[in-house]
């Protein structure tokens, strides 16, 4: 019996060991899609302890804790928070039970990778584990800098809205630390029709950013484009779009629409679509004239739980898995886009893993230049887990190319999120060592360890072309 | 390689094996959902022979011969059947064509638990085998009571229209025999208005049932209540709800449509939706203020084939799983009745397995004071075998917290079908053991063999909160 | 590690290896269901190089050269063609890259098996491969004829237009050189009201071929049954239909809707939806009462690229898996079928393997006298592959019987593709294998082998009932 988690960790097999620790694991990490805040980069942030990184955003671990019948002043802290060590023995207790989520294998990587922690989190042993982790972070190894550093991750990639200054980015892009930060844009809230005073409230801060009136929805789109633009000057390569799913309508009617709700009147039914579906295809079209790549998340339900909703905000862990048509409207989008030209590289992620194969057929139909130009993207949220990795592994391969895959990202609020990364090569490791082990593959480690390597990392560089740090910035430390 | 079925029969390594025999094997039953005869339980029935208690009423045997091409008069026997002895020949003819499907296993689980039988099941085998399960079926040791003795079982619940007078539960409850029986309350028919006879037929029941008169929306649910409570004082602590999909619609009509039905139209469109939205919330909310649990079946398409309707009526094997949109419904009834205080303990079973992650994050969305208390059921019907409950723990387990698991449940209509948990333990057991040979988990049998204990049996004791049998109880025999 | 692929290839111990070597491996083939042009096997071709089969017709691989982003000319050469041997470079250049896919596996088992080629494709030996291809090629052992026979095919069905004059057949059916060819009745077009200048031009053929005006629905049934009657007559016991989902709408309007389409307007919306149903419902009866075995495939969204149909018409790689529903209509005909007396044989392909498990459970509603009467087909186009086949036999074995099931089909338009008999061989012998050397399944090789061989070929034999090559007729070479 093995230990919990030695160095071969989710590897079975000496191919499997060897792929990764010979191919995968010092391979810098591309993180193209995460929601770190710039701010805290830009500082260099400290954290006092670790439930401050660990507990006071991550919904992943608040779900864990309901699930454990806990009482919310011990999870999200919302409206009420216990102290810091409260928070973490409460977590420390739910641990031991969260034995098969991915939630255990990642708690137990960040504390050993960062902290040097080797025991396993428990109430026994919760104690002696915060306050360590609290003398760590007072070193200068745990700067925020050094984290990302540390983690041999050579771009960074935030999620920003189109309104944001980008101040942050601004200042980091002058300084040379080893790391690339780049924006990305997300203009989520421009198909915010359902609700004018959402939607208006936002206008009201794209004029102001962007110095445009928008009165017309070709002002709106003049507005957004000038927004664009800013965000290309940042350095800005990469859209992401988060909608419940693709809208593909007829856009007839979009301009009017847009006056409607530009006055005041909330849409819904078929006028939203047809304004979704414009808006959405217009954003699309932004991205490919600035060559950029685009990402599509797909698929999530969200803000079920009303009564948290009231208390807690969005984003506080009462979302779930959608069951949205998506085929068509996809396909008849990308159609759409490709007839004018203006299909750019794409990402796209559903959250249903009843969608992979799908998604992975509908991509090859609308390949170009680029290799693996249309991507079935990663395992997100609630398929980043050992099997979920593996079934969009088997999707992605099995009905495209895996060597073209652009791979992992974290798509975390935390620091302390790159062993996802660790974690993801490993299982990628696992896959193509078992196949060569069991005579499925050739056993030739430059070809499949150089798959590996790409998937890693050089997809990523090539496919979104955005420049790397300079060689010798990472030698600030250590 | 190995002999089926040996002792570590479905258990591949030295973890699962100890984590079976030492900790699941002994584990009592908790029984949460069958459909066992509770006439039978009473009087301690016997049985001729495994004819009786095999074919009379198994539609997945049934299934399995149908598709061997066999006439009815060998499988279900209706409109004629043929003699016993001769059926289960027809049965041993199939059960080596069954390979690879859980009847195989299963058959020949019981025949060597309750039998002492080693031999495969095979036409060339069949006559002995009949025989000797006779003979066996002839001592006391067969009657109905000491069968569910010898299985372990400690508690048992049956499955029970409000209209039933539960006589027998109340006969039993003042026995002490070493198992709990109690009944759940299953009001399918209250929803059943697309059918104005069968709902109106029910009704006149439910108003001898109740001593009171129902011709308002209003009279209706004070008749169900009253039928909650006597249950209630029966000991009865689960609901059971078996319908296609969630009813969610606004319920403004409902009173209006209940009366329209009542006077004997029929439902259908808008205003059935209406009603049974209606219904199924008024139900929930009557189940949440007894501190009940309730569960609720989703996702079969029933009745299938007319012609074999008409000759031998519902469950008798030609049902489906069904392509329900159950996610947007069943989020708005569970925040309903969150909004109201009146979301009580609650089971998911959805029959399409591809429902399970959609499920398990709705869930999660849902969570409060109880440890897990919305869940998602164990594998259910067709999902019943190795591979769905592989499926529903890596479902549970990666999205939501296995450990929290109530576990197995029969679901049968045969006092033999308790191997079934033998399977679904043995299963457990190999999923957490290979987890701990692999390094994916600690080597520490006390933490996962605890848990293992917990899905087992401890979850569902505290989870469901009903009485367990005195302890002595059950040395009335051997 | 092993070498890939050696002798035991796919086959995970030695109970794999003994039920594949001894059991499955030298089982004929019964390919009914392929898209061979009977021409070129009435003419005995032969190819110059192995270009014009891999790469004049292969839309599998031309995507996976796409999603490389190679140029059109490399990939399906139009609108214009590089040279072949350039051609066969780039596939080369490919390969490396589609580790992981089917193709990879599939290229070199038909390099090893036909030619003799051990070394793996890529760039550094394409050359030399490219001129041995040629070279054998033009033996000949390498006609169409002797490739059939080479591969142990005992029979062939291919997929024929009703108004097709079958000469090819004809012409076969009177020689006897070691193999069966039917053809199989494919009336897609009758379906295709949606166009009525596609519909009218196909009546138009139809007319000419069956001698009969077509001027009403029921003349069109007519003329159609005349041609059904006419493939019965040329040994056609075969249907299929490729349709995006099953129609099963109410039909009281279909004549009225079919003078519509016929005097020249194309239909859509509900009238559409009246005469899919009604002329599917038809076609199906006249399978019926010929004694016929149905296909029906569902679930491909095709055409999805417009720039590129265009360019390059139907079936050059830019289909799909569709995401419909289908459940609902598929029950409601079997039972429409299944009251009247007219459901027959029938094997059902979802390209959206999230129907495999509903599939099956359906077919077990509508069982009758043949074993397996109803059959979940084999992993079809984008299912085609190790996980997609373990997939169908997972769902297949657990809700129906495997052991029933008629197995494989090539679907290919290649004489090389008879390989992917082996491929599945391979899985469902490594899957029976397993299962026995850990003990799920009796070490019983007659027993298992059995099935094994009935799955390979017996099955299909009883189940289509056509009649075989006269033994000694493959005698004419080596």
């Amino acid at each position: 019996m093995r230990t919990f988690p030695d160095e071969n960790f989710l590897l079975p097999n000496g191919a499997a060991e060897r792929l990764y620790h010979e191919y995968a694991k010092d391979m810098p990490i591309f993180d193209y899609h995460s929601h770190l805040p710039v701010g805290q980069i830009r500082e260099d942030a400290h954290f006092q302890n670790i439930t401050q990184l660990w507990l006071y955003g991550d919904h992943y671990k608040w779900r864990a804790m309901r699930a454990c019948g806990l009482p919310e002043e011990l999870v999200s802290g919302v409206p009420n928070a216990a102290g810091d060590r409260e928070r973490f023995e409460a977590w420390a207790k739910v641990v031991p039970q969260t034995v098969g989520n991915p939630l255990y294998h990642w708690t137990h990587l960040e504390l050993r990778r960062y902290f040097g922690v080797n025991d396993l989190l428990s109430p026994k042993t919760a104690g002696e584990i915060y306050d360590r982790c609290a003398a760590e972070l007072a070193q200068p190894g745990f700067s925020v800098r050094s984290i990302i550093r540390r983690s041999g991750v050579s771009v960074v990639c935030t999620t920003d809205d189109p309104t944001d200054d980008l101040e942050g980015h601004a200042a980091l892009s002058k300084e040379s630390w080893g790391c690339r930060v780049y924006p990305t844009w997300r203009p989520d809230r421009a198909l915010a029709a359902n609700d004018a005073g959402v939607l208006n409230a936002w206008i009201d801060r794209l004029e102001a950013a962007s110095g445009k009136s928008v009165s017309t929805y070709a002002s709106f789109l003049e507005a957004l484009r000038a927004r664009h633009d800013f965000f290309h000057e940042h350095g800005c390569r990469l859209s992401d779009y988060g909608i419940e799913r693709p809208y593909a309508a007829p856009c007839a009617g979009a301009a009017a629409a847009f006056e409607k709700v530009r006055s005041g009147t909330s849409l819904c039914g078929g006028e939203l679509e047809e304004y979704r579906s414009a808006i959405l295809h217009d954003l699309l079209t932004l991205d490919a004239d600035a060559g950029w790549t685009q990402q599509l998340h797909f698929g999530a339900r969200r803000n079920n739980n009303s009564r948290a909703f009231a208390l807690r905000g969005p984003d506080t862990g009462y979302d779930s898995i959608g069951q949205f048509p998506i085929g068509d409207a996809l396909t008849a989008l990308f159609d759409r886009l490709d007839s004018e030209g203006k299909l750019t590289r794409t990402i796209i992620y559903s959250l249903n893993p009843n969608d992979h194969d799908m998604i992975a057929s509908i991509a090859g139909s609308f390949m170009g230049e680029t290799p693996g130009k249309i991507q079935l993207g990663t395992a997100w949220w609630y398929n980043d887990h050992k099997d979920g990795m593996n079934r969009q592994f088997s999707a992605l391969a099995s009905i495209g190319l895996i060597s073209r895959f652009v791979g992992m990202l974290t798509d975390s609020r935390s620091f302390l999120s790159y062993p996802r990364h660790e974690y993801f090569r490993r299982l990628l490791c696992a896959r193509f060592g078992t196949e060569m082990e069991n005579g499925e593959l050739p056993c030739d480690f430059d070809h499949i360890g150089g798959i590996v390597r790409d998937i890693c990392f050089n997809n990523a560089v090539n496919y979104f072309g955005m420049e790397l740090p300079e060689p010798g910035g990472d030698k600030h430390e250590q």
